[in-house]
């Protein structure tokens, strides 16, 4: 048929999501998750079996507001449309920013790109309910400037070996990072982290690390030796996954 | 029992909450509300049945930094404890920020108070997940600067009977508003209202209007003739609940 005939076309979706009510990303056997949920809804556009590919792979609780799932289609909807369309058919805690036509070899995990993540800590006596989804809580009082001087040991190029989580399978775990700021905003202390790739886990054994610093139980000094044993016992535990979100992605 | 032959004291607590998940501040029949958990928690810890009075009561929806409730106790607990035991028993969306004894004739709807409301709108082409439970999105260019100017002639004492709920049942509908800011703070619009005290849906309704100026839909000028006519019909729309948060309460 005519619809069927039609040349394939490679869309690239910017998807903002929040990670409360999902397994996270990536196609699980059980759990919904951003991934499925993205698939299930442009078959009911499109008509066809759909997989995207995206770009990171966040886990379970873990938010975005602009991760990048690419797929190819044979519609004949224009490219720009398909955001309002597929928006109608989503669940309101994932929305399309943005779609748009790419190069059909255009792929998110094959090309330069700057990601940056943020991990938001609020500090106060007792949480505040309307901050508990998208924040970690702490009643301990955090050193900021030690926290500052811990991340700048962080920033350019190293083998993050203690900042990945064990078991995960990767050829190599040098990456780099363009740059850790700790900044204050009110009651809330929010670690940004730009770089160019991530470990399993990167962000929040970072965030989980500057907090040992911050908490006067690791010094700042103390984070080159971490990544020089390259052992992920010497790093800070894991902070949980609602505290970090992708604030941005940009392709160089 | 030793227990019972205690005196009475009054307590106050603040109580923040997540509005999202209940049926407003105040007991009902059906349905939970953040009045009915605060009684239900008390009772689990004190052991005594006990019905809080609460300042602001809230609609469903409508989020609070700092709502505030008292009740009388037999208990022996001293009163600052209390914050931290009932917060072991609340669901994490209710979270008491301060609990201490007050004046055993003191009543929070029976003294001077300012409260501050903030009413937040997201701009932008698409609804942004991570903000949809605390704001109000809006795909509308608003003219802020109208908004502003608008927003001047609310404040001070007026009869606000056009920006009250009809059916509302009160004496008198002349209030005081200190201020009315209209604040920018990048893609989010904050309408932030203080006043002495506030009719049924009034800063909604206030939100409603000057989200109806911003559009051009009405002039700033006109906020003079909707106070005049003393006529619902004659404002805006009542914004949606989830936009508007309790954000500050002071006793004068």
């Amino acid at each position: 048929m005519e619809k069927s005939e039609s040349k394939t076309k490679r869309v690239r979706l910017v998807v903002a999501y929040d990670g409360t009510n999902y397994h996270g990303w990536q196609l699980q056997d059980n759990g919904v998750t951003i991934e499925s949920e993205l698939n299930r809804c442009l078959f009911d556009l499109l008509g066809e079996e759909i997989q995207v590919t995206g770009a990171s792979r966040t886990d379970a609780g873990v938010h975005a507001l602009c991760n990048i799932a690419v797929f190819d289609t044979r519609s004949r909807m224009p490219a720009e449309k398909i955001s309002y369309a597929l928006n109608q058919r989503l669940p309101e805690d994932i929305r399309i920013q943005k779609s748009e036509q790419v190069a059909d070899d255009w792929h998110p995990r094959r090309c330069e790109s700057r990601k940056t993540y943020e991990y938001r800590i609020y500090r106060a006596e007792f949480p505040m309910p309307v901050k508990r989804l998208y924040s970690y809580f702490t009643y301990h009082a955090l050193n900021v400037d030690a926290m500052k001087r811990a991340a700048e040991y962080l920033v350019g190029e190293h083998d993050f070996k203690s900042f990945c989580q064990t078991g995960a399978q990767v050829k190599s775990t040098v990456r780099t990072l363009y740059s850790v700021e700790v900044e204050e905003q009110g009651a809330d202390l929010v670690l940004r982290v730009c770089g160019s790739g991530f470990l399993y886990n990167m962000v929040r054994i970072i965030a989980g690390t500057l907090m040992e610093v911050g908490r006067g139980r690791k010094s700042p000094e103390d984070v080159m030796s971490i990544l020089e044993v390259r052992d992920r016992m010497a790093a800070g535990p894991t902070a949980p996954a609602q505290g970090l979100t992708l604030v941005r992605y940009d392709f160089v």
